[in-house]
């Protein structure tokens, strides 16, 4: 169905098309495919046809429940008996609880005082254990984690740089060409939230994979956009020093090691979006599609609605997830 | 894939199958062919393994896009041209107007001065004409149709004694047969939401003709329980008088003439829930699946996490609807 170009010069970098068809392979009838929607009254708002991939109906509501199962899935079972830890502002914890739970492993998951209510409950009811730690305080959250895993032999999951996580995202992208394909589309261009990169790795890699002039965005929130920097200077740059945004799933301080290697190669530039555009991103899918989509998951939709870049022919977007506490998003409506 | 019973004795009512079947193939292309959802989630607070059939994700945000453009594309040529006019609270004026606009035909809907804001801008953008009237005047909104279609030659597209109506409507029901034997699951029992009786209808003949066995719940406002008292009764009743729900959507003073032919062969017993019980339900379809659904969507859901009925094996539930005013939505949040 899907014209595939097995000669794309990518076999150097630390995450391969293989490795995505394996990781949708091992979350068949586990993952949900999420749809891609598409709404003639908002591309009519847009000026432009934008698809739309749903993460928000994801298991734990994003798309960080593909790659914790793609990786603690295949830990063998002595390790997966152990359990396994994970440092997270939110997103990626319950990923990994539901993921530990499904695959019978204990979990522990380290998270900031301040994380969303919402994602605290979302990690607590999948069983895991939960220690919180403080965001502002003197141990980075890395080596608190580094120092509980050794002392209870736990199996570090982390949130991108690694290559089995990076392949679970990837499914992501994986479901976007096989879902184009069955609508005899091309794409144009795929606006993808980037936070540390492991989604935009995973998506790069396999729409690259199927269409090498198809344009792919990271996008990020203003004064976290480390990545859009990187890719423009070409090398690793952190977040502006005392940035702040409510988009709380993106504010990683620099890009991944692993991931950058992949998307300083397969990416076109990247974009950034201030909270207003977000807010106005967030209301419109609630309008126009009827999701409720997180602030860090809006952040491609809100680069489209703010003309921040041409929207001829097709624009896919990834909403890549929908985890707001109630009161948080009333607000925003 | 599924197996079709072609002996069911249902060739005397006023819809069949083939209708069903005839209506996939004019909404192919056109219609959304929604998600059909699971929350692990959501499984576990309800006690039981729930699939979601998820409208608010159509076209214009309810599954009455579907009965609309059935009826409207199959009109003649010169029909279309003259124009179209319905009634409607909301939905059937959204469907109408959108499918009007795609078959190129004029469209004037008769709406009540208080509708859900929402309701009235969602027909305004298809290009329509909307006409109000007081809800609670003396000319009844049906006799001031049937006046104004007179006086300019329009043809009416009633909400649901139709049978190409309710033929698109049971596109929900067809779609929810393939999606479960793309699982390979059996239905134990459907619950659908219930104004006056399209959907039911369309849902009812589409599973009865694969799963003659599966109990079809219609699910409506305490009050407006008019179906569900029709059917214990075995005639048409009325709803309650002076009766009152935030469901605006599903506000019928009773059963449809054809559609309760129908519903009253194919339908187990019909339950009624009240506006607490579906406040309940929104906010869980918030939670869980990341969807807004407007309160007539609600009710097959709040049936479910009300205990309204037994929830062994596979209970299929239709969210028929997303229309919800933003600041309504907040509130009840």
């Amino acid at each position: 169905m899907v014209t595939q170009r097995t000669d794309f010069p990518l076999h150097d970098l630390p995450l391969h098309y293989d490795d995505i068809a394996a990781a949708a392979e091992a979350l068949a009838g586990r993952a949900v495919r999420t749809p891609l929607l598409e709404s003639p009254a908002l591309n009519e708002r847009a000026g432009g046809r934008l698809l739309l991939k749903a993460e928000p109906l994801q298991v734990t509501g994003t798309f960080k429940f593909r790659g914790a199962y793609s990786h603690i899935s295949r830990l063998d079972t002595a390790t997966r008996k152990t359990g396994v830890i994970a440092y997270s502002s939110g997103n990626h914890a319950q990923g990994v609880a539901a993921a530990a739970h499904f695959c019978s492993a204990p979990a522990l998951l380290l998270m900031p005082e301040d994380a969303p209510a919402v994602k605290k409950r979302g990690t607590a009811r999948w069983g895991a254990e939960i220690v919180t730690f403080d965001r502002y305080g003197k141990t980075s959250r890395e080596d608190l984690a580094a120092e509980l895993a050794a002392a209870r032999g736990l199996s570090m999951v982390r949130p991108y740089d690694d290559r089995l996580i990076m392949a679970g995202q990837g499914t992501v992208g994986l479901e976007i060409v096989q879902q184009l394909a069955e609508r005899k589309l091309r794409p144009d261009r795929v606006l993808v939230p980037c936070g540390g990169g492991g989604l935009t790795a995973g998506v790069s890699t396999a729409v690259a994979h199927h269409y090498p002039d198809t344009d792919i965005h990271p996008v990020e929130p203003a004064g976290f956009d480390d990545t859009a920097r990187s890719l423009a200077s070409g090398s690793r740059q952190q977040a502006v020093p005392g940035a702040a945004s409510f988009c709380d799933a993106l504010l990683a301080p620099e890009p991944g090691e692993l991931t950058f290697q992949v998307n300083s190669r397969l990416c076109a530039q990247g974009l950034a979006v201030s909270d207003d555009e977000v807010a106005v991103a967030m209301a419109a899918a609630f309008s126009e599609l009827k999701l409720a989509v997180e602030p860090g998951g809006a952040v491609g939709l809100a680069a489209a609605l703010a003309g921040k870049v041409a929207l001829d022919g097709i624009t896919v977007i990834v909403l890549s997830g929908g985890n707001v506490d109630p009161a948080a998003f009333a607000k925003i409506l």
